[in-house]
């Protein structure tokens, strides 16, 4: 039997810290993503929230992948990770390239590696839960399965994919086979999956060994996994293959073709997970939902009136709200937001304008 | 027939520049009320713009009464006006003793005097037709009537007081009797005053010989008029008299009782004007009744998506809008307001607040 506490024999966290945010601007921006800002108001970063969850059972063992222009944030925000571990793309690959890289190093770095994979962005409200599925997973990835963590469904959402459960796996209490992993599907669909109680929201969060990861690639991508370990074998190569590699997430370059070849495994889970997409979410995750306005920030600065929403005094400005519901208001220095919860996710319109009007320096 | 162009004879300019505008917090603040911002985009501040109309009609002839502490940014604004007729009040009284305090001087200083008092912070659309409807009504104010300009109303609004019209005057081509000063009525009776074509609105612009309007305020409160009389006869007694005059607005201490004594006439006029008491008012001024949003100041710094209402982006931040509608957004340097045109009243409660919660500063 595996400890249940302290760190996990060989096992590797694996951070990819990608994304510009786009529908968190002003909050978020390309030059400083939404992983590198506390948007929980808990003092640590995104990123520095998902070290604090890794760390316990991965120790020493964390691995971060991100853009080039963010590496030395990354490395200011994580003193406790060797900068050898903050890997830099030479440009933004999608996850399959970023995942891949961390794999085919590890599997020459540690051929008893078991690597997890979690979103540098990604808000979990139970570490302790989440720890004892990540334990699951790395033992049930020894028998070189691909395991992913399937989060239990809050309310039928239509932002997320689902996995579709299968049958339950000898020896592993509570892992199940996974049928398919389904895309967003609308709420009603959502709705009749709920009902069955066999589909779960897909985070993308994969535990496996990186042997077993770049060789399912290699069966339906040979060429990508040929040129992730050409790179781990001789890293001056990074530059000359890095941008021919497919700009390709995960699930669809390995995840979505194991599963149907009965690859894929499922630890189903009960944590509490935020993929903080645009400010709705992240106006959920702070409160919002409760009466008044929720401030992610200095509450002093903020007086409402008959408002709800989400207000975030990032300008050290006082910000007055008068009788508007459901709004969204984000005060930076250099541009202000005022959008609602619904239309939360048009925020990329604005982003896509300025860089049009060469206002980039915003974005 | 006097002239309809040039000067008009003995003719004074009053203009009371009092009031924080509280309802526009955070363009106008107590330290820098609106008359002294540029609220149409025009270039000129709604003081300014205010002489500007006026100075065809009376030349230097113009006489300022403002708050102490606002003295000096009103000097700076209108250099054209001699710094001895910009009075100072040592504290705010309301209208009377502001235009009195004018009147009385005025009354000593120019025996043929007429005075035409008209607020600092009103905008008129047509310059030429309110230039007309004056010339009319300084003609009427030497036969010792108290004049008024009644406004042809452009809708049946609320939030203005009416003038209920009575007979023509015999020898002053459109010069009514006024029957009576109405309170603001509500819309359905205001619909009625409309229907009859006998309202007009009541703007507060009075013409009248000082001498007249003392002898009738001293009809119903003689004190207050040998107070202001002996001011102007010794104006070292201002500071041990004015902080014992009544704080009364012209309308209710002589305009209302003099209609009842029949001294009141109205010259019916026609000029497009505006009276900015909140967002919602310059909202429509700065023409936010046409689709998308109406920017006050620089346009390039705002980018509204399905949104329509007002947007004044004072602190030279981009401001983005995104799905809102009617939306109030005061973006200033050091205070931010976001709300509605339907709930631009409430704006005073924020700035009440600001108040007991010891941030005075801001409001």
């Amino acid at each position: 039997m595996p400890s249940d506490t302290g760190p996990i024999d060989h096992f590797w966290a694996v951070i990819p810290a990608g994304g510009a945010g786009t529908r968190l601007w002003p909050l978020s921006r390309s030059s400083v993503p939404k992983f590198l800002h506390d948007l929980t108001g808990t003092g640590r970063t995104l990123l520095q929230g998902t070290l604090d969850r890794l760390a316990p059972l991965a120790a020493e063992r964390v691995v971060v992948v991100t853009g080039r222009p963010h590496r030395g944030a990354v490395s200011d925000q994580l003193p406790e990770v060797d900068a050898d571990w903050v890997l830099a793309e030479p440009s933004p690959r999608d996850s399959m390239a970023a995942i891949g890289l961390a794999a085919a190093l590890l599997e020459r770095h540690d051929p008893d590696a078991v690597m997890g994979s979690f979103a540098a962005d990604h808000v979990i409200a139970d570490p302790d839960v989440f720890a004892a599925s990540v334990r699951v997973a790395a033992e049930v990835a020894r028998d070189d399965w691909l395991v992913t963590l399937g989060i239990e469904p809050a309310f039928p959402s239509s932002a997320f994919g689902y996995i579709h459960l299968g049958e339950e796996l000898a020896g592993h209490g509570g892992a199940t086979s996974v049928r398919e992993f389904v895309e967003k599907p609308s709420v009603r669909t959502a709705s009749e999956y709920l009902a069955t109680g066999r589909y779960r929201w897909n985070a993308g969060m994969f535990i496996v060994r990186p042997t077993v990861l770049l060789d399912l690639l290699g069966r339906w991508h040979p060429e990508f996994a040929a040129d992730l370990r050409a790179i781990a074998a001789d890293r001056s190569r990074l530059e000359e293959l890095w941008p021919g590699l497919p700009k390709i997430a995960l699930d669809h370059a390995v995840a979505e073709p194991a599963a149907d070849a009965g690859r894929v495994v499922c630890v189903p889970s009960a944590f509490r997970w935020e993929d903080i997409g645009d400010f709705d979410s992240l106006a959920s995750l702070v409160g919002a939902d409760a009466e008044g306005a929720a401030v992610l920030g200095d509450a002093s600065l903020v007086r409402t009136v008959d408002s709800t929403g989400l207000v975030v005094p990032a300008a050290g400005r006082v910000v007055a709200v008068v009788g508007l519901d459901d709004v969204v208001v984000i005060d930076t220095p250099d541009a202000l937001l005022v959008t609602t919860r619904a239309r939360a996710q048009d925020v990329k319109q604005v982003v896509a304008e300025l860089k049009e009007s060469g206002r980039s320096e915003l974005t």
